[in-house]
């Protein structure tokens, strides 16, 4: 029997950061599919389509930072307690290098957990054939709260 | 006749960023409509739609980004001499208040415009109403580079 | 008689903000002073020095960024209820030009004040006889905490 | 012979940081001391001192930046050409944890570095005695320019 904060084992953190992803009508519009979940980081693709461009044909940045800020808010909820949520309270991203390739993958690793604020790094790969070619880095701060009935 | 690099007249700006904006493939697929543009000012409108939201079901800190990333982008290249264009080299978003609302307005408008790099500010307004409110604020940096042939 | 969490006057408003900045053994050491306090915005003043300069001989970016994170924190500390101070929780801030002057003005203004976190906007200006030219641009993120006793 | 933009070797390369250092009147005013120095990664170090507080008596977030924005530029300047110099485009900082210890030492490594702008990441520790506690983390951009002659 477990205490309703203990760590969830790995299947059930899947399930439970799916089912709020699932909910998420823009991933869902993007095409974005939820990755590896562990506690503290989540991944996020995105292949690529003409619907997520910029002017140039690249990946859009808002694209981009929609996956990035996604995984950064799953890889906190990982370790919020049950019947929390978490919410950006702000990000800053890089863009790196042009975002171009077949898919996009988005890692969020939660550097500083904390009651109220949590901050996390996501690295953003733009992937091709056997590449993997880092595109953009975020910083981002989330703000946990008791989740809306 | 003007000079190439002349600030080109109201409805020339215009269609230059209209144009732009109908080759972002992300602006249309998001449902997102180009609103006014002024010399280092450019408006961005979007319509409320499940397709665009979080797990709570407001407006997706994502789709808030793209618009306001794409409002401070053609901002920039309002003031970008012909044949130039502008890519996002950073940005910095904080969220002020929950997005929820009928639509969003971002309006980038230039802080300062260089020969390499140039400064953004956009705000992002939700709309309901009668009532406009600030949801989001950036901070971004630009680079000014020729357009690819 | 007013109640604690009462607007305090503009007179015991400064006191308030200037016993703060007075136990700020940073702002002292770099020879900082504290200006102009109004509800939710603040002013810092910093004459040049050899003493704040990086390798060029300009204001060092630190000494630009060190009043400017002040100024914004002043700012938000002038609407916390008494008994409260604020932390920067992080803030993210553009070199807009070459910080060149005789003197440097932070000016620090609350953009939205919430019960847990506030954000702030903060313009700092390089003077020069009569010019006054934007050299940073910061956007900072505060959170209001009891005063430790 | 060496041509003039080869890596320069360890040494070398050290005192060219040294000399860029000690021209930084800030750094020592603060009375920061450069640490190691390699190939895209730079080291500061900044004991404690009542010169360097906040009003509660921890280190400033403005002495945390300041040594924070340093190794960042100086983790640039390792990679920039001879004869170029780099200078803080932007950065953004998130305070992890209160800056309370001996001494801090903020890392500064490049994560990329292109023709004109470099992006870095820098991290801030808290020591004390046997303790290393990350209190902060930058993402800093920078841009490179011939030096002024």
């Amino acid at each position: 029997m477990t205490s309703p904060t203990a760590a969830p084992d790995t299947a059930a953190l899947h399930a439970r950061i799916q089912d709020s992803f699932d909910r998420s009508g823009l991933m869902l519009h993007l095409g974005a599919r939820l990755g590896d979940v562990a506690p503290g980081r989540t991944h996020i693709h995105l292949p690529y389509s003409a619907t997520l461009t910029q002017h140039l044909g690249y990946f859009h940045a808002g694209a981009t930072t929609s996956i990035a800020d996604a995984a950064g808010g799953f890889a906190g909820m990982t370790l919020a307690p049950l019947g929390h949520t978490v919410l950006s309270v702000e990000f800053k991203i890089n863009m790196l290098a042009p975002a171009r390739g077949e898919s996009l993958e988005a890692v969020g690793r939660v550097i500083r957990s904390g009651r109220t604020l949590t901050v996390v790094q996501v690295d953003v790969y733009a992937l091709n054939a056997d590449e993997k070619t880092p595109i953009a880095l975020m910083q981002q701060t989330l703000i946990n709260l008791p989740e809306p009935a």
